[in-house]
């Protein structure tokens, strides 16, 4: 590719606009941050603050954006993934769908998550060729024990078991699966379990999100978390995720300044609180569809708030993180299909940085599914063949080959040639046998077959090979489930 | 949007180099063309021929670059299309899809093409609001009589009775078609009966197509009806579909070049017959899957060639038309709903001028689907408001109202604002209700709703209202038919 698909939905004369707009929220209208601690690292640094409201000046926004790394690395147990714009590969670094409440099986019935569904996307999510991150599916699903255990440390401890690829961060700790402790607490604890099981102390592991609430606020749970992941020096990205007309304003400007003001305030106080520390640049922000009054994360609007979340993060030398394959269909169906592939277009067109909710999720993230985790791959492999473009390099033309085949004459004869390998994405699942009147007997659907990878692929899963001590390092945690893992 | 999503894929100076390839290959290795008459003409206008391959120079194809039109119109019954960059709605001129051999039903059973399939097709394009233009999708059924009768001629009367818009043809005269006569006159005699029927005899009102045959060549039929368009002076889509390396060579570039050759030539011939006949730029030229040798009509190549179609259109001037909504799928599924959404991103984003095919195809061109049909209308509206972007003009910040609202406000309280419904597309058919865990059971399937869709459609539909004069034309030419139309 030459250039950037966002290139063709925003200028820089629009995103300096939308950066001085965003001045004027942060000057004029302020944020709220719902924590004391917070608002008292504001005062010392000069901000104004009223009440829980700061108002920023757009000198502090400048220093905090000095600090920001353009790229940094997050280390897993057997290797890193490097993010930023100076990665070599332009495809972006992935991790599947977090925070599905409801999976389809694959005779269709639905089911509230479960412990098992988490360890299923985690086994996809470990012999996948697209993902190079691994993500909890799911969080706080039942059968975790009592509430006096911090639950969220359990959910580290089965993600490491099952994965030993490195963590972006979906357990979000809150006072309901903490413990008897602090947030902040909790979240250090779990990068101890982290660094103990990797036996790594001195590089990032975690790849943390939080999310800031729309319009322009910052909770004390979100804050918390923040407070826990920039003590424990833990990469993170800031994730907006408005609704038009409901959490931010009508129009996708608004919507994008909104959103760009509430990141920038989070980007200040993550540098004041601990220069330096990695952030990545986030807006899963969609339109509502005001029939219904629900997120459409599959809508057109989707992908053209991307187009800015990209230009944004660009202009401001961050990491950009954007929507991946989403849908709000509540089937494995032509919709499904079709909203996936166009949102899966804006990170890997627009050379997103780092996606999370890459594939497998529905429903407007509410709804999982196995074989669209599978057919989701399939469509981000396409996108990764229109990425690589059209090879213009010397030789290509076929000239020569061209003058001796010559006209009516047949390239077919021959060997496959290497230069047609390359060139060629050959699809997995997607049917292309062609279309004879028989041929839907032969072949059974796309489901069926998207099913038989999902079960090849758990069939064929190994668990990470493990030391004594990181087996005592489990056990430890998983103790008072109710269920065999 | 700010530019063209071409642009994204390949620059001016690989344009130029496609271009002066494309020249070596018509200068060194020649263009084959069967058929005497044609022979003549470029002999008599100076190229070198030899045996029945032409051998064109630089000076030739400038030439004829320099009378093709930039843009042209098409007439209808009861109005016209625009076509050519210069058209003001940046949305193409569509038209359905065309040859299709098998229709999927609504139970999922699949029947070789008849006339019914023809006529709800027809139907659909006169009540589809993204179509402009009417196509036949599918040609030679049986039943239109004995052999000894111009059958191409009914099928023109079928169309004229079932929809008003402009034709697009895709009534491709043959020996086995056009009764006794000569095909030239056959493609004379369909004009003929359209200018009859609308009454218009100095406009253009069939927009035809010829399709020059991989590699390099151009068979007795194709230059029969390529002789009968340029006499009866209608615009002329030059439409290439190669397969990589079968007809063409392995790599996309080699494929590029040979096609923009193979157009050029055709370019030529039509300039020399008809200076000033309108002409279309097209390549449907779609990837090889040599596993099973069959053309990928829904691959990233697929894409990837268009974006080529697109940038060698506009180097030259000349109206472009790509791909659409496309699909190796033979269900109505994921596969067809990513795929149709990747390929009709070409053209909406790529800003081509006019489309065929552009709904309703599958199965490698060979399968069309009634709910396929209306479900690609979804993917090209949602298409239509990517295309649209960004609204950045002055008060879309919302300033005002952000500020009224304030941090941890609500936007919902209000009426739902103008800018609001100006910038969201609202889906029709895809599903945007929620997720609870009931919803499945409560809105049915999407391929539920697409059929009730089209009997919806099928029961609105009106036919086209007539003359008496009008009835006595088509009553002259449906006659011997072995079913009631």
């Amino acid at each position: 590719m030459l250039r950037d698909i966002q290139d063709c939905f925003i200028s820089e004369k629009e995103v300096e606009h939308i950066h001085a707009m965003s001045l004027r929220v942060l000057s004029e209208i302020g944020v709220a941050f719902e924590h004391e601690e917070v608002l008292e690292v504001f005062r010392k640094n000069g901000a104004r603050v009223d009440g829980d409201k700061v108002f920023l000046s757009e000198a502090m926004v400048n220093d905090a954006l000095k600090t920001v790394p353009r790229n940094f690395e997050v280390y897993g147990r057997n290797g890193s993934v490097f993010i930023g714009p100076d990665r070599e590969d332009p495809f972006p670094v992935m991790a599947n769908s977090a925070g599905l409440v409801t999976y389809i099986e694959t005779d269709d019935t639905v089911h509230k998550a479960n412990v098992y569904d988490a360890i299923k996307y985690h086994k996809l999510t470990q012999t996948s060729e697209v993902l190079q991150m691994s993500k909890a599916s799911s969080i706080d699903y039942p059968g975790l024990g009592n509430d006096k255990e911090n639950k969220i440390l359990k959910q580290y401890a089965i993600q490491l078991k099952y994965s030993d690829k490195p963590i972006a961060s979906a357990l979000r700790t809150n006072p309901h699966n903490v413990g008897t402790g602090r947030i902040k607490d909790g979240v250090l604890a779990s990068y101890d379990l982290v660094k103990r099981y990797y036996d790594i102390w001195d590089k990032y592991v975690v790849l943390e999100v939080v999310c800031p609430l729309s319009p322009l606020s910052n909770n004390y749970e979100c804050l918390e978390n923040v407070l826990g992941a920039a003590a424990g020096n833990q990469p993170i990205t800031i994730c907006t995720c408005s609704m038009t007309n409901v959490t931010s304003p009508p129009t996708l400007l608004g919507t994008i300044i909104q959103d760009n003001a509430s990141i920038l305030a989070m980007t200040v106080l993550i540098q004041l609180l601990n220069p330096g520390n990695p952030i990545i640049y986030n807006s899963l922000s969609a339109p509502s569809d005001m029939r219904s009054v629900q997120l459409s994360i599959g809508a057109s609007e989707s992908f053209l708030l991307s187009m800015a979340t990209l230009g944004m993060a660009r202009f401001y030398n961050m990491p950009a993180r954007t929507i991946g394959a989403y849908s709000d269909a509540i089937d494995v169906d032509y919709q499904a299909g079709a909203e996936s592939m166009l949102t899966g277009m804006a990170p890997i067109l627009g050379r997103s940085d780092q996606l999370t909710h890459a594939i497998g999720t529905m429903g407007s993230f509410n709804y999982g599914s196995f074989e669209k985790f599978v057919l989701d791959e399939e469509v981000l492999l396409y996108l990764k063949r229109v990425q690589q473009g059209i090879n213009f390099s010397e030789g290509r033309e076929c000239f020569d080959l061209m003058k001796e085949v010559g006209p009516r004459g047949s390239y077919i004869q021959r060997r496959t040639p290497k230069a047609y390998r390359e060139e060629h994405y050959l699809s997995k699942l997607f049917h292309r046998k062609g279309s004879g009147i028989t041929m839907r007997e032969q072949v059974g659907t796309l489901r069926s077959r998207a099913a038989a990878e999902v079960e090849r692929r758990l069939e064929e899963y190994k668990l990470p090979e493990t030391t004594k001590a990181q087996d005592a390092i489990l056990n430890e945690v998983l103790v008072n489930l109710d269920y065999d893992i």
